[in-house]
């Protein structure tokens, strides 16, 4: 089973890393992360990059396709959304976590579909013809196509699909190998539960990353 | 503010890449991703890859040291665990996820302390002096060291010591940020919790997984 993750300029690590982690431990899982070139792709923050060690043009098909977002999704290389939207074709399952929903949404893949993403984007989402649910994970089973909240919720998105992609014991089996057993610090990880001022500093904390 | 995380060939990625992704968005930290040489860094799964940006003898200091477990963690570069114990002397925060725990016990780090790892390697830590808790985090306080659990634990441990680092309301302006408001689809992240069949998944995916 081919798990491919696409990867560009600007991608958010934790995006990507969160379901590869979960779905690398799946029986029989082999991930590969793609680009434009090989090699090198920096991410968001210019302190991490990743490798890609294939070229789109190498890779035509896959059994899941899992697309990260950050703020490289709103300026995505030009020959990233055809592909996707090629590639999707022929998957069991495409995937998005965070703004990695609006690569999709340029793909065409969520017209009329249920689906979520990081709350700042959800105008964005509608945008592309996405009815916005305000969930951390949205299954549109019947359209093959799952999209997750912002960044962190890629690894519950992973582990409900690593269910339905083998079977719920090994789903189990995976939570437990990366003790996956949350226990944030603060009650603030979504819009509702957060304060204003917490609201405030996000938005703050998100604006001055974005500048670099 | 400078925060190092040393990689070693067969690190585990979602160690690393959980507390670099809160770490990161704390106003006025730099995270750079060091080895024992400058370049492409494999993980445990060979299938991924992060850059190290700096040699290990070009950094002799830092504010927050955080140090990622996987396989590797078991038979280290030679150089890394006498780099750790000498940076340590120089940060504001040591910190391990994983079997990293194990790496700052070879390094004198945790001898008499209470500390945390994966539940798979409690008694491996105890060796190194160290009083293991089955716990998500252990602070450390009065020593400047932090430890957490297995692999995704380290998402609540930098989250934890963002609040240290900063204040309160930047460290859940950066979990609402990172839309970090886990819902795990199943209940199975702890030993505790997890079924006898799921325990012994867990440990065939993770024989599976070190056999590659």
């Amino acid at each position: 089973m081919r798990v491919v993750i696409p990867l560009f300029p600007s991608f958010t690590a934790l995006d990507a890393v969160g379901p590869y982690e979960v779905l690398r431990l799946v029986p029989g899982a082999e991930v590969l992360f793609v680009a434009t070139e090989k090699g090198e792709v920096r991410a968001d923050s210019g302190a991490l990059a990743i490798t890609a060690d294939a070229a789109l043009d190498e890779v035509d098909a896959c059994d899941v396709l899992v697309v990260p977002g950050g703020e490289g999704s709103l300026a995505p290389p030009p020959e990233l959304v055809p592909w996707l939207a090629k590639v999707h074709a022929t998957t069991r399952w495409t995937a998005s976590v965070c703004t990695g929903s609006l690569l999709l949404g340029a793909a065409g893949i969520l017209d009329g579909l249920d689906a979520t993403t990081h709350w700042g984007a959800a105008q964005r989402l509608e945008a592309y013809g996405a009815r916005f649910l305000p969930e951390r994970v949205v299954f549109q089973d019947a359209h093959r196509v799952v999209t997750a909240a912002g960044v962190s919720s890629g690894i519950d998105m992973a582990l409900a699909l690593a269910a339905r992609l083998a079977d719920q014991v090994t789903a189990e089996g995976v939570q437990l190998a990366i003790e996956y057993d949350p226990r944030p610090p603060f009650h603030a990880g979504a819009p509702s539960q957060a304060s204003q001022p917490v609201r405030a500093r996000a938005v703050e904390i998100l604006r001055e990353a974005a500048r670099g």
